[in-house]
């Protein structure tokens, strides 16, 4: 592997949590010490950067926490950060301080900080992706996702155990402010009667109409699985807009933070591992600007700026399974 | 065992439907056969008596469903029970097939309905208490509590990692209309900073300090569970109103219908088994017009009117622990 | 309240671990800490007393762990506290550290071990009853308890998808050395045939009889709990007997130590969150030689001889209803 | 879509069930109803054919199953399949019946059973992949196999809390006869220190070395991951032999059957989704003697014989991670 950076490397959690955070922290920190790096740790994002808030990182600092959620970094938006007053102070302490690497591991908001960051500092950033919603170009899963499926899923299971036992319809809200990742892959599994998402028209009147066919031919029960931006609405939008077009009363279910916390699934560990360790990599061998992620199975980079910019559809094949599979 | 019925029973599942619902029929049907009674099963509550949708059960029809949420005998609120038409009916229907007992599984709501229904029929009138509330004088717990606080806790833990992860404070609303007992099991459990039960006033300007004290020693992070009946409000009023006293902000989440589906806990189970089978002793027994319980590890039968007109308080020493322990 | 004790205590958990000893050693400190006493820990039960390695614990130290199972003490078997020597070298540490009282966590081998301390050391001894065997008089529940069952029941539910899916019989082993509690608990809870305790006698004939009868009629999948410690043998053994009675193949699982750890349940946190601030008051009051428990929803202290002494029998009342209920 | 057969197909399920058959069964029977094929079901894998134990299946029949472990139409191993009158008989029957295909739902015992099938009967055979193993070529995960990873891990979890309370070592024995998917993902995702997987030579002394010095660097407890078919040996083996090297104790936990049940999680829930409804398309496409999978997300059909015959590798580059992050 050529050596093109040394040093003392930063490794940070920045944005909204997600499960597997910390066992991505704990890759990154144990594959650098293993190539020779020093690693430090920033709490709370880029608010410990600007704050210089920075300590080291030992193998023992990382011990034990691959099944925790939440973040032993902290995490927070930072405001000051999309000030250019804040990143030029940011710069400035990662250049006081000798840092020669940034790996930031979060979400777009995070990327997108990153990629400023580098027009002010010349160290070396990579980005490691985590962030429930899967929005992000240049890897199949992010981390987190699965584990929020998971966790929605078991909220659907709950919920159709009382929707069939009253013989009633909910609709379950579910994360996905710009994509509908989350709920195809619970609704789904879930064995949903609809699903909702940003990505796809939503055609309430053919809902409805498809509703009364279904109660008519005797499906008592039904859930519809809606991602938070539909365009159509939130659960309780769609819920009054229904209510209006067929005089049933629904039930709506907002899921909301629970699917952050939790403790990671296995391929959410598995993939923070491998990321981690590929972040630390890259990192060590100088190449900057870069996310890391997994394509069909293969460890890939891709542009920062791409894995932010461009647009990772979902599987309209599946969306079709939806309407013959829950007849 | 005096035998002063003999016969044929209903048993039905009525109002909310709570974990262990299953269990209990099961128990129900398995006792009562063995006791030498004839088994039928009613769906939907005190609906499918009034349309008289009866239908045998067998040994067989309750396999393998001690573990299963909801009812496969289905649940409803029946309006029309609400009326005198609809009870006379009820009543005519339980005569004209010859049932000499009737066994409810449910809360509050259905065993009112069991007392009006004894002024009209004289079969043997037996309730069980199953609701996720714990609001029934007569039984230490009820069944589907135990299943509804883990379940509540569990999304209180997933919670915690994402406040401690942002330093957020995080409003939890949790089921509890009247009652605080699942506020108080979940947030002790949970290791909650404050509990807001409707069975105490809820000082919110003492609050607001004691959390900026707590913020003030380092605390930045807090979990505050809400009886959704709390008279303070539920949690997005509780939230409004504590962000207007402090001035910051508040994270909401309403847990919702997930506490009332789900697998049974073992205890919940045990409960179900052991009241299930009471009450087919109970109605074998000609005993009528009482609410089957266990206080204090004992079996014991309450009058109906007992089970809903006494007030079960909640135990204040735990809720003085709050005050010590999450400091 | 009288107090006839100021002080420094030491708190340790010790003997096996199990769900709840966290939740318990911060109940026990933040209780203590507020009835203004100075709260030590000891690494590793009575081995970190006889080495001397104790630590102050502030609030902060056991913040934010009620909800992990293991110990952050950590716990051992001491052998060297078994020996003469060992018991006069842990109470000469207790002496030279200014120590006036000891909380001990654990189970019978603990509070036994804590009889032999106070012969030697005139501080305040106190137990915590905190073991997944449920078999110390003086509490209705131990510590711990409830979440091996639940872990117990959640493993006999996966097993009966597989039993059931193969028409199979399986043999499922829980712990219990002396004790059936476990076994009763998970094999009610989780509808299993036939349930081997200690307590009672295992008549194998009688039960192959039974095996034998339930598949000439239609029984084809069967669940029987066993007991690690039932006189018939653990379960492969009496796997090879019923093989050797009936001629059909059994399935054995042995859950082992899987029952010890994870998260602990609602009811297991709030009874550590009851007992762990029960005993600082305990200690604070200078009642020495006791264990705190709850019977009947009321604490209440029992002479650690008698914890430890007498027989907590297992309900017979439910053992009968397996006989019905399993049909 | 060419309509190359028209139909009355029959769907089963065999050998070792594996979570997510239900959900493969849902998707094949509503997928095939929609394509225009009748639908029927097998009871028992090749046993249900062999004697003619076949039900036509609805789109309700398989209503509330995506959720549940086991299989709704059972399994078996077929002993009489594996000789030519059985084959012979149940081609006869599939003839009898007028049957036009058959989907078999299973791993490699299925597989090879329906290609000798194929000798004597000229309907369209198409394979599922369902085990919890992984170890079958042509597609990049079995249903099943996400499922039994996280009930490993979830019980690796647990262990590690005793572990890590008690400062042991532990082994722990997980399903993988031929292979080490299962250990390799459980061991990375549950942080074990070493894992011990058929594929690669396992050097016992080179382990004992690394334990012993982790051990001298205060590492004192520690998890290993074992296959079942290693070739050291199972844990219980492994364990006397390291025993034998190291002179310290090994606490050993086979996990055995509890692998194999459970509701399926979100990842298996849509493979097997994709993949029933995929059969279902190759079935009426009279595509035959194929199984079909996914690979680096794209659907594919690979020849039944490649399926049992090729070897799927473990990932090296993983099994070298674990060596760096353990550490």
């Amino acid at each position: 592997m050529p050596v093109t950076t040394t040093g003392k490397v930063v490794v940070m959690t920045s944005g909204g949590d997600a499960p597997g955070m910390n066992a991505a922290i704990r890759a990154v920190v144990r594959k650098g010490l293993a190539l020779g790096l020093q690693m430090w740790g920033a709490r709370r994002g880029y608010e410990g950067i600007i704050d210089g808030v920075l300590e080291p990182l030992s193998s023992r600092s990382v011990s034990n926490i691959i099944q925790r959620g939440g973040t032993i970094l902290h995490t927070a938006r930072s405001p000051r950060f999309l000030e250019p007053a804040g990143r030029a102070q940011a710069a400035e302490v990662l250049r006081a301080n000798g840092m020669t690497g940034l790996i930031a591991i979060g979400g777009d908001g995070t990327f997108r900080g990153l990629i400023r960051l580098a027009e002010l500092w010349d160290g070396t950033t990579v980005g490691v992706p985590c962030t429930v919603d899967n929005d992000l170009f240049g890897t199949d899963c992010t981390i987190g996702f699965d584990t929020a499926v998971n966790t929605a899923l078991e909220a659907i299971d709950r919920i159709r155990d009382t929707a069939s036992a009253h013989d009633r319809i909910f609709l379950v809200e579910v994360m996905g402010r710009q994509a509908g990742f989350i709920a195809l892959a619970a609704g789904v599994a879930g064995g949903a009667e609809h699903i909702l998402v940003p990505e796809t028209r939503t055609d309430l009147p053919a809902i409805a109409k498809s509703i009364a066919e279904e109660q008519k031919a005797g499906k008592t029960s039904q859930i519809i699985v809606v991602a938070e931006g539909d365009e159509a609405g939130g659960a309780v939008e769609v819920g009054q807009k229904l209510k209006d077009l067929l005089g049933v009363e629904f039930r709506v279910c907002v899921l909301g933070h629970i699917q952050r916390g939790g403790s990671p699934t296995a391929l959410d560990r598995i993939l923070a591992t491998t990321l981690g360790a590929y972040a630390a990599e890259t990192v060590r061998e100088g190449v900057s600007g870069q996310m890391v992620g997994v394509v069909n199975g293969q460890r890939r980079r891709t542009p920062l700026a791409d894995a932010v910019g461009k647009k990772k559809p979902v599987d309209p094949a599946i969306l079709k399974l939806v309407d013959i599979l829950a007849r």
